[in-house]
């Protein structure tokens, strides 16, 4: 099916944005790119695109418009994770939603766990909050891995999905902060962190975020620009 | 297409529950209905059902057993929102899916303003936290007019979706606190919000909210009992 133009309001930084970058990559989708700078916002943003002012955003059909000079004729949506199932709608041969209604709701309820276990934990450790301690995290990595079917290769089966699009992006960031030894966070609790995941109990955990950080449509969209907190 | 089986796990004072009810009472499915005391929660449910103990929960498939005693051949789903999205991804021709891509993502971002900027004000409210103030409902009815189509019956559009399902059990419940003056926020607060809502400015919102309590699936599944916050 022959789409309409698609323009997406992104920043390299945002593990939100991210997620629709990747939806995008795995469905083949042409769209431009258009970078936010978040520190400095341009004064057009939330009037014409988003009016929470926030990273993802689309702006979809209408006029071949430049990016800075959005239509009113195109429809403007938000939030990542609505932004990652309207590319899976919109693109079904991406089979990022899976086609079967079951495995959908699976998929669905792995991205509640990550927004609701691991997202709010992993921002708080990573903006120094002392409530983002390494065993908050870990609580996060036991809900994921407790949902994690065994002999599979991603979250909810063989087949990759908005499941994992959901959580790679935060995971790549708690990573590379905690490799680096970058971050507010309080030194002793990254290296506990690091040191817990070394426990066998989660190899099953290990092996599936090994999978997600090596999978191309994750790898061509993630930049290891300083991971700020984007909102 | 022929379904498997579903029993529903449901509570009539708990509108997340309601919402899953209403999407069944939209698709004309077929299921069985086991109410479950939420005050007193028989203890096979959290091990054999919901390990999070909420209300609503679904088992899908399996062989034909008695709700009290479900397979573990049966797949379990939980979540309201989910569960929603589930019989409407079951039943195509509900409708409460729309087909259209762009509608389907307006639909999901009316869900998240109920999610962000309402249903949280109504529990504070209906709860008496006092920051659940008839002004902090009241920025959850605007929230809501705002993104309101002009002229249309519905969230977003004529057709009834996701979007009012999400919307009208937790609306049905502050107007009979509200309309009664039960629950435990202070006097003043509830007659104020009902005295606001006079505004001729919310002559949008209070149409749409007289569509959607009068609608036959939500008035067949909404029990006047005493609106418990459930958990």
């Amino acid at each position: 099916m022959a789409q309409e133009q698609i323009t997406l309001y992104t920043a390299k930084v945002c593990p939100y944005a991210q997620r629709t970058e990747i939806a995008l990559a795995e469905a083949g989708a042409p769209f431009k790119r258009y970078e936010i700078d978040l520190g400095n916002k341009p004064e057009w943003y939330a009037p014409k695109v988003n009016r929470a002012s926030k990273v993802p955003a689309i702006a979809y059909g209408g006029p071949d418009v430049a990016p800075e000079n959005p239509s009113p004729e195109s429809t403007k949506l938000a939030e990542s994770l609505i932004l990652v199932e309207f590319i899976g709608d919109l693109y079904p041969s991406s089979n990022i939603l899976p086609a079967d209604p079951v495995l959908r709701a699976k998929a669905r309820f792995f991205v509640e766990i990550v927004s609701t276990k691991f997202s709010p934990n992993f921002m708080k450790f990573a903006s120094g909050n002392p409530e983002g301690t390494h065993a908050a995290l870990l609580t996060g990595v036991d809900a994921i891995q407790d949902i994690l079917p065994d002999g599979a290769k991603y979250a909810v089966g063989d087949q990759y999905t908005i499941a994992d699009i959901a959580f790679a992006p935060f995971w790549a960031r708690l990573n590379l902060l905690v490799q680096k030894g970058i971050g507010a966070y309080k030194d002793e609790e990254g290296k506990s962190f690091l040191k817990a995941l070394e426990d066998p109990k989660y190899a099953k955990f290990n092996g599936y975020v090994q999978r997600i950080l090596a999978r191309q449509s994750f790898k061509s969209t993630f930049h290891e620009v300083r991971p700020l907190l984007c909102r």
